[in-house]
This record gives structure tokens, C-alpha cells and sequence, in this order.
């Protein structure tokens, strides 16, 4: 068998060994049953039990309390960008947007068109490379959005936005840092996140919405547009992605086996700090995000010169260091490294980086 | 490891045992990449290719004409009943629906939500177990759509609808027939399918759609729902369902490496003629579904008293038949017979309904 390389992707991105290798003894035979995991109909009581352990584990794992949902949906992030301001914003009233890189400019562009956007802060001018502290909120906002970790510039709100506006309805697009660290759910009216980056495979969507605020949905969309449609139906209104539900069950038994949120926090912390401590004592290398807003997620940085980038992202790749170029829109490298990605992985690449440094 | 059973399951369904053999072969390293198929980026050279070959093969197989797309898209059939009258309907125009089950019946009420729908025509009275053959037509439709097998009832259009407007764009819902036998593509404006019967798991959808009904899409929805959007970006506007497009790529190749879609016509005419000859045979068993209108993909059976019916299940699944329960609709037993369901299964089936009549 080929041996796995270090794969710093930002997603779909690397999944815990431990859950492949469970995905793979249950392709033909889920257990005993005689039928592999993705050939179950999801009304049967095998993967029935795979879709109740998913949400149960979900909701131990974050202490998601009782008058919350949690739906298994289709179409990632960028449908939740629409499906939000259909459900909940019409032309007549305004919802906050705060402003960090390029996701939550799509999810600004979606929701103009079904009412008025106010966007409260953005880090447009110096390149989304800094987290705001200034929100102009406006009075009284129907809801309030941001984008929590920002793959492509590498930057990461520390916690909620503050200053909300008393009973202001926060809604978190939280694609690239969901679950890597304690989240207090009840501060929100609605969480949401791609799969792909800390959960599992691409082409499911977590979502974790309260009650009252899924109540308040339009009532007059096509039937798959209403959230109210998927939590009536326990996520099986249609056919649900079940492949990617089973393995979302394996990575949360993992993450539950593994110190939960709080151990996620803690590797996280400690992978993070190795990276940007080499970063800020290298003369080759330099981080690109402000100091007070760097991503535990996503690491970006440069040489500052364009072709010594190029050089070293292709002596990483042939060294199995996998995926570190960074986004067109920032340049220089990315290092992604999600819940699953391992220690030695960063000490790997922080020896090759030292390396690189010394031979340049 | 567990042995298989025979897996009769509506869908999702049985897969052949080569593609998930290969999927698991590639869980934890896709070829020689060190990256499992399910962290690969969706932009990186190894899924590209994956991406590439899975249309190439849909294209070869089907043998697609060059003005129609091939996208892959989430949100199942059900979603498609929404987007195609969002995309291609207004209050000012009617579309013609053949009524011929469950999913047309959800189709035509997506579809009155956004402009006029002519009944064109429907098996309704006679609980769906026929396919009609008076079609009252609407002058000029904007589209006609039909549901070519109708899973629930065990009926199946033999081929296109007869006596077409001239002009008319034809739409199918093809799930759960789709590549069973051969089709004339450009007889359509389009085509669209779940992948979790004759394709893959569940999770993606297929869409083949011609060039000018692509562009005649109302161009006001946002982005996520315009059919336009995923074409220009060839199905990765956003991240695409990896490992969904990835066991279509697999069973594409399957498809291709058993005599294409003229072989898979004449296992599943085999299949269906055994199970059918043998139930026109039975004096305990009887097919629910008219004799010219039967579907050779699912087939409705029943005994005509519900209670051995339950005890038939019951006794089945302890012998390895799986999922021959039929829907509720319907009630008595359904034995969903995809391309995938070797004629072996057939065979064993059979063999075990003679000796539970016999001892009936």
C-alpha cells in the first residue's frame, strides 16, 4: 500500500486515518449486514442508526441544547450563502454582514438579492489580512453573519463578534473552523459549515439552527428551500448524502475519542503556535496575516519573492508535503491544518521549511 | 469479512462489487497519490482528473451530443423539480406533466409555484399501475416533463412519450432508470438523475442539458440555482460532492467494460423476464403493475393477502433478501432489480419465492 503523504489541502482536506480505515471495512459489508455502507436506503434501520448516532454524537460533542436542530443538507457552504436571506430576509428589512475575505463577499452578493445588506466592517483594504474591531451594526439587524475562519487569507475570528446589538440573531458561516475548538452554541441563532474541512467528506452541510429562528422561515419557497422542510423530516425529506452522514459519525466518534473540542482545541493551539513561532523567527519566510488575527486553520504566508515561492512549493511536493500553495488571491503558501492534521506533520514541514531557509 | 447479500434496496442500492472493491482500494491513497480520494482537493491535477474522465465516459456511454452539458450537481431529483421550473417557467407560461407517480406528483407541485401546469395526463385513478397512453397535450408547453420509471409502482415508460407538440422540449426525470438501456439524447432539452440506483451513491446528481435551454434560463435567480452558473464553472462553482462524482467515474467504467448500454439492456430485459415470467406463472404471487406498463427496474408484487406478504418478507430476510419490502404506498413486495443486481440474485429469489409457495 502506498504510504500516505502530509496533506495540507484546504479543503476536501485530510480525514483521521483511523476513520478511512473504518470507511473501508464497511464498503462491501456495513458490520454484519451484508450491504456496503453507501448501497443502504436510508430508511432502513442500519443507516437510520448511522444518521441518529451522527446527530447524537454532534450534539454531545458541542452541547447543542434541546431547542436547536441539527440537519444534514446538500449543496455546501455557498447554498447556504442563498438559502439564509430567502428564509430570512426580505426586501423591506436589513441584515449585517460582516466582511472578512472572500466567502462572506459571496454570501453578501446572494443576500442583495433578497433584501438590504449592511455591511458592518471589512478588512477589504488591506487585503482581508486582519480581523476587524470596528462593526458599525446597524439598529436593528435582522440577522447578523460572518464567516468565522477565512480559508484563503488566513485569518480567524478569536471568538463571537463583539458588540452585538441586544437579542441580535447571530448566524456563523463556520466552514473551516467548525469544531476545532468549544463553541457556546446557545450564542447563536444559527451555525453552519461544508463538511470538507474538519467534519468529512465534501457534499454534506452541517446545520445547527434554533428553533424559533427556523419557525421564522418564509413559508412560501419551493419545498427544498425551507429549512423547515429538512428538520420536520429529520434531514430526509429526499434522499440524503449517506456516504458522507456515515463518515461525519466516524470523525465525530473520533473527535469525542480524542478530548472532544476541548483536546481539538488543544493540539490545534499547539500546532498553530509551532508554525507561526518558526514563521516569526524566520528571515526567509513571514506570515501574512496581522499577528492578532491568525487562523489556527490555515497558516498563509511568503518569501516575498514570487519565484523562490514556486521553487520552494515544488521541492515540498517532492518531499510528500502536499497542497501548500496558497490561493491566487494572497500568493505564497497555505498550510492547512485542520483537527485531523497531525503534530508530526508540522514538525515534518517546519524542518523542511529550516532546511529550505539554510540552502537558500 | 462479511459475506453479500442479495440487496433488492429501491435505493440507495447495490453497486457492482468491482467499483467498491477499487473505492476501497483508494480510501486511504488514490493511486500512488498518499491522499485518500476523499482529501483530495477539487481543484488539484489527481480529482480534476477523476472529474474529467467521469464526463468523458457519461459522454462515450450515453453518446451525448456536443451541444449538451454533462453537470454534476447535489440536492437530488427533489431539487431538480424545483430549479427546472425556477429556471425555465413563469406565471405567463405552462409546462405539460405526464402524472405517473409519487415524484411527478411532487414535481407538478414545485412546478405550480412558479407559472402554469397542464396535466397532461395520469394513472392516478388506478393507483399509478399503469403508464397512459392519451396524452392531452398543452398547445404550446414551455417544457413536457415525464418520470421515465416510476420506482414506487413498478411502471416504466418503454420509451419516449408518443405525439409531442412539434418543438417541444422534453424533460425527464430519469433516476431511476437512467442508463439502463439505450437513450436518444437529443431527443431532450434535458435529462436529470439521483445517482443512487443505476449511478453511484447518493449525494449527486446527473444533469444533461442542451446548450439553448441552458441559456434560456431566467437569469435573475441566485447563483447556486442557476444551471448556467455550474456549467461555466464545469461543475465546481462551489466544491462538488468528490467521492459521489468519483464511484459514477467507477461505475461509468463498469457500464463501458460490460457491453455499454445495449449490454446493460439486455442483462436487465433477462432479469425482468425471469421475474415477470414466474410471477405470470404463480398462483400465489401476482405483479401489481399493468402488463405493458411493467418496469424492468422495480418490480410490484404482491399475494393479495397482507399478511403473508409480511410473513414472505420476513422469511426472506432471514435468507438473505434484503429490502423486498414494498413501499407503502403500494404495500406487498418490491424487488428493485438496477443494473447493478446480478442475475444470480434473480435466479436465488425465484428459486426461494417456489419453495415459500410451495409450502404456502
Amino acid at each position: 500500500m502506498t504510504s500516505r503523504i502530509w496533506n495540507f489541502s484546504a479543503g476536501p482536506a485530510v480525514l483521521p486515518e483511523p476513520v478511512l480505515e473504518e470507511a473501508r471495512e464497511n464498503l462491501l459489508s456495513l458490520g454484519d449486514t451484508g450491504v456496503g455502507i453507501c448501497e443502504h436506503s436510508h430508511r432502513g434501520k442500519p443507516f437510520v442508526a448511522v444518521a441518529e448516532e451522527a446527530e447524537s454524537l454532534c450534539r454531545e460533542i458541542a452541547g447543542i441544547p434541546d431547542n436547536y436542530r441539527v440537519l444534514f443538507l446538500q449543496g455546501g457552504a455557498s447554498f447556504q450563502f442563498a438559502m439564509i436571506p430567502m428564509n430570512f430576509l426580505n426586501k423591506d428589512q436589513t441584515a449585517d454582514y460582516l466582511v472578512t475575505g472572500s466567502w462572506s463577499k459571496k454570501a453578501v452578493k446572494e443576500a442583495k438579492l433578497f433584501g438590504n445588506v449592511n455591511t458592518a466592517c471589512s478588512s477589504e483594504d488591506a487585503n482581508f489580512n486582519y480581523i476587524p474591531t470596528q462593526i458599525a451594526y446597524s439598529d436593528q439587524p435582522r440577522y447578523v453573519h460572518y464567516t468565522s475562519n477565512n480559508t484563503i487569507y488566513g485569518t480567524q475570528f478569536s471568538g463571537e463578534p463583539e458588540g452585538l446589538p441586544g437579542g441580535a440573531t447571530l448566524i456563523c458561516d463556520a466552514s473551516s473552523d467548525i469544531f476545532s475548538r468549544p463553541i457556546d452554541v446557545s450564542r447563536y441563532g444559527m451555525i453552519y459549515a461544508g463538511a470538507q474541512k474538519n467534519l468529512g467528506p465534501s457534499g454534506v452541510t452541517l446545520v445547527i439552527i434554533r428553533d424559533d429562528l427556523l419557525e421564522s422561515g418564509c413559508t412560501e419557497l419551493t419545498s427544498m428551500l425551507q429549512y423547515r422542510t429538512h428538520s420536520g423530516a429529520g434531514s430526509m425529506y429526499n434522499t440524503p448524502p449517506t456516504f458522507g452522514i456515515y463518515l461525519m459519525m466516524l470523525v465525530f466518534r473520533w473527535i469525542r475519542d480524542n478530548g472532544g473540542l476541548t483536546g481539538m482545541a488543544e493540539r490545534n493551539g499547539q500546532k498553530a503556535a509551532l508554525l507561526y513561532d518558526y514563521l516569526q523567527s524566520s528571515s526567509l519566510f513571514s506570515a501574512t496575516a496581522e499577528e492578532n488575527s491568525r487562523s489556527k486553520m490555515n497558516v498563509t504566508f511568503v518569501t516575498g519573492n514570487a519565484d523562490i515561492d514556486a521553487k520552494f512549493i515544488a521541492d515540498a511536493a517532492e518531499q510528500g508535503f502536499n497542497a501548500l500553495k496558497g490561493h491566487r488571491s494572497v500568493g505564497g503558501m497555505r498550510a492547512s491544518i485542520y483537527n485531523a492534521f497531525p503534530l508530526e506533520g508540522v514538525d515534518a514541514l517546519i524542518q523542511f521549511m529550516k532546511d529550505f531557509e539554510a540552502n537558500a
